[in-house]
């Protein structure tokens, strides 16, 4: 007899995990829905040159792709971005701008499997198009900050590092890097936090010599932790590309501040995100104690819904994925106990009375109380056993007699004290009961 | 620049479509949370082999299935039935029984797109482990019933055809066939419905000759519509297992009488389902009109946790399509304008205002209100036109006047009316106007 086991990677969600998950995105959706974002979704299943057309040929090592029966080369999405970029920009001229608009769901990569990565992970993403100013990366900022403080996350547990890499290009024209010098560095900048200075190597082995110094005020403005260091850099090198960028960080994080968010955000210039399709404002947020993986990344994306086909957009967005999310809730004790438990068991005396229980039964649930009740016939003693076991707090006892006489017994399963109450009056009793200690 | 598009019977959910979406998701989860069933979810993609062992080699060619990057053979799930048995097999010991469980998920088939058919689908499944008796029955098709009339269906929209296939084997039995006579016949029976009088040559072709009085009492067999013609007809023909067999309609058809339910359910032995794996009682709903395919299917399957590698188990489950079923609601407008707005509109005066109405935005939204805003500034004539396109039911206006004074004023968008609120009242002053007139 074979027994079937689950694909490496992936996870089976047994209810008490269910739950924890759930919670997870209910809180998102939630945060989602007071900043006025709409949900959205897509398919699973894309054309293997939508990830093609972003990332390059070679995303397609960590696909899951192949292709189907009808001939078509097809992959299992492992990311929105593109998929959003198609839809928005099908029906730009038919959505209301500015476009805010969120989906939770499922991604897929086939990767080496590591602690807080799997190869189907779920994700929520947030995003807005139309908006070319700053404005939006604050709105889209402060939705991740509400997204993790509505889990119960506090900036004692997290924060959101914020960079720019225009600021970046800025900065190394500003030194006098041209183009290519400048993405060749901003490689290097994306190792430094974890190679320290080997990761100029990137750089040198490509690019040639690197100044010292050059390096030494590369590492300075890497050392940048506030908007004060950051004014007096650039004041310094002056330029009025440098300086009109400086007055974007004011707004973003002038606003942030005046939300009283000041506290969760970093001015942090070693973010730059590899991906090369980010062309402005960029940040991450990580667990404070920093040793999970990031938490959530996003970034200004200005050229990719025209590079899929669609007009020319700005957009921002973001992801925040579920497994690390888990881990640090975990590790904070925010994960509540959340399994669902009726609100009432019905203790049926046998047979005879299993006709009048089903009535009410059906009755509360049609009215949006959770009941729950043995299948089968079992003596009384087992049956206040199960409704104890089953979380209720309310037991309804269906015997012979007080059917008979048109009534039922109530039993307040914590104090185990009894009412009996006219059949008709149930549902308004047990709405009673309930709400009474709420 | 190349155009991308989703995939042939893939389908794209934009904002207004997905809250249809999440409209039927929400009242089956409510549903089934009424009647105390778990909620778990399970990989979209799984080893090949758990599908051919349930239902054969040939169920591949309807699969998307394919060979990943470990050399797998994988296949994403077409139904979720062989996952939930898997699951529930591998902790029989643990679980507390009855094992009442229901998943929302998507699956996939490589099929010919039809009205109410796609390539990837979503289902509601929910299923009972380890109750032998009727009662499992009767707790799912009361679900069931419940599920469609949360959605404002009634029956006059719809009912559930009731059939069995013991019924079918000991009715089979009590005219003189052997096993594989039995199994021929319903192969025959399941194709009457659309081919009548010609479906028993799929038996005869298979079987041999078919003797006329035998057919005639198939055929009276298949026209039973009541408890009472069924009643008539196994005491005309008696025999130990079809009389207790009828004991357990009796107590199903009984049940839901007794809950109100009878009018949803037809005695209908029309209905077999052709998958062999179901052991017992089946049953399908359908729309009064008849103009859909099935809305719903299920039945027990006694057999197919020890198949897959578990204990033996028993199991009765069924499953709610969401393409049909939306077909159905939209038919009977039954599907509600459902977009989801925003509670405030915030209009701001010029940058200056922006970081006052940054705070108490913020603070709103961390209370649960819905608040949106103009990411640019604009003259107050734009924003109270956007504010009212928005769907909002209150403005809350920052002027420099005002805030000066420490006051904003807050706009019923309806009648037209302005009040003057203290700053530190706003949160106060909305949560009255807007639960005021609930």
């Amino acid at each position: 007899m074979a027994t079937f086991q689950s694909l490496p990677g992936f996870r089976e969600f047994y209810p008490e995990a269910l739950a924890r998950r759930n919670h997870l995105f209910r809180c998102w959706r939630q945060a989602a829905h007071v900043y006025g974002f709409q949900e959205y979704d897509a398919p699973v299943l894309e054309p293997l040159d939508l990830y093609k057309a972003k990332s390059g040929d070679e995303i397609e090592a960590q696909l899951f792709s192949f292709t189907d029966k009808g001939g078509r080369e097809v992959a299992m999405r492992p990311e929105m971005t593109p998929t959003v970029c198609r839809l928005v920009g099908a029906k730009a001229n038919a959505l209301k701008r500015p476009i805010k608009w969120f989906s939770i769901a499922d991604f897929f990569r086939y990767e080496r499997m590591q602690k807080g990565r799997g190869r189907c992970f779920a994700q929520f993403n947030a995003d807005i198009f139309g908006e070319a100013g700053p404005e939006a990366e604050i709105e889209l900022i402060s939705l991740l900050v509400q997204c993790l403080r509505g889990l119960g996350l506090e900036a004692a547990d997290f924060f959101v590092r914020l960079s720019d890499r225009n600021l970046w290009f800025y900065f190394l024209e500003a030194l006098g890097f041209d183009e290519t010098q400048a993405k060749g560095m901003l490689q290097a900048i994306d190792k430094y936090e974890r190679l320290g200075g080997e990761a100029f190597k990137i750089y040198t082995d490509a690019h040639g010599e690197l100044a010292p110094e050059r390096r030494e005020k590369i590492e300075a403005f890497l050392a940048i932790k506030s908007l004060a260091d950051l004014e007096s850099v650039v004041g310094e090198l002056g330029g009025e590309n440098l300086t009109a960028r400086l007055g974007d960080w004011r707004k973003v994080l002038g606003a942030l501040e005046a939300m009283g968010l000041g506290e969760f955000v970093s001015v942090d210039l070693g973010v730059v995100r590899g991906l090369a399709y980010y062309t402005g404002f960029v940040f991450e947020a990580f667990d404070r104690k920093g040793d999970l993986r990031a938490l959530a990344g996003g970034g200004r994306y200005d050229n990719l819904v025209g590079k899929l086909g669609g007009p020319d957009l700005p957009a921002v967005g973001f992801a925040i994925g579920d497994m690390t999310m888990e881990l640090l809730l975990e590790q904070r004790g925010l994960l509540p106990d959340l399994v669902s438990k009726p609100d009432v068991y019905a203790v049926i005396g046998g047979a005879d009375e299993r006709l009048a229980a089903f009535a009410d039964i059906n009755a509360l649930r049609a009215g949006g109380f959770r009941v729950d009740y043995p299948l089968r016939d079992l003596g009384f003693g087992k049956q206040f056993k199960a409704a104890t076991e089953s979380g209720a707090r309310l037991a309804i006892i269906y015997g012979g007699d007080e059917l008979a006489r048109g009534v039922v017994k109530l039993r307040d399963l914590a104090k185990r004290e009894e009412v009996e109450v006219p059949r008709e009056q149930i549902a308004l009793a047990v709405r009673d009961f309930l709400s009474g200690d709420d």
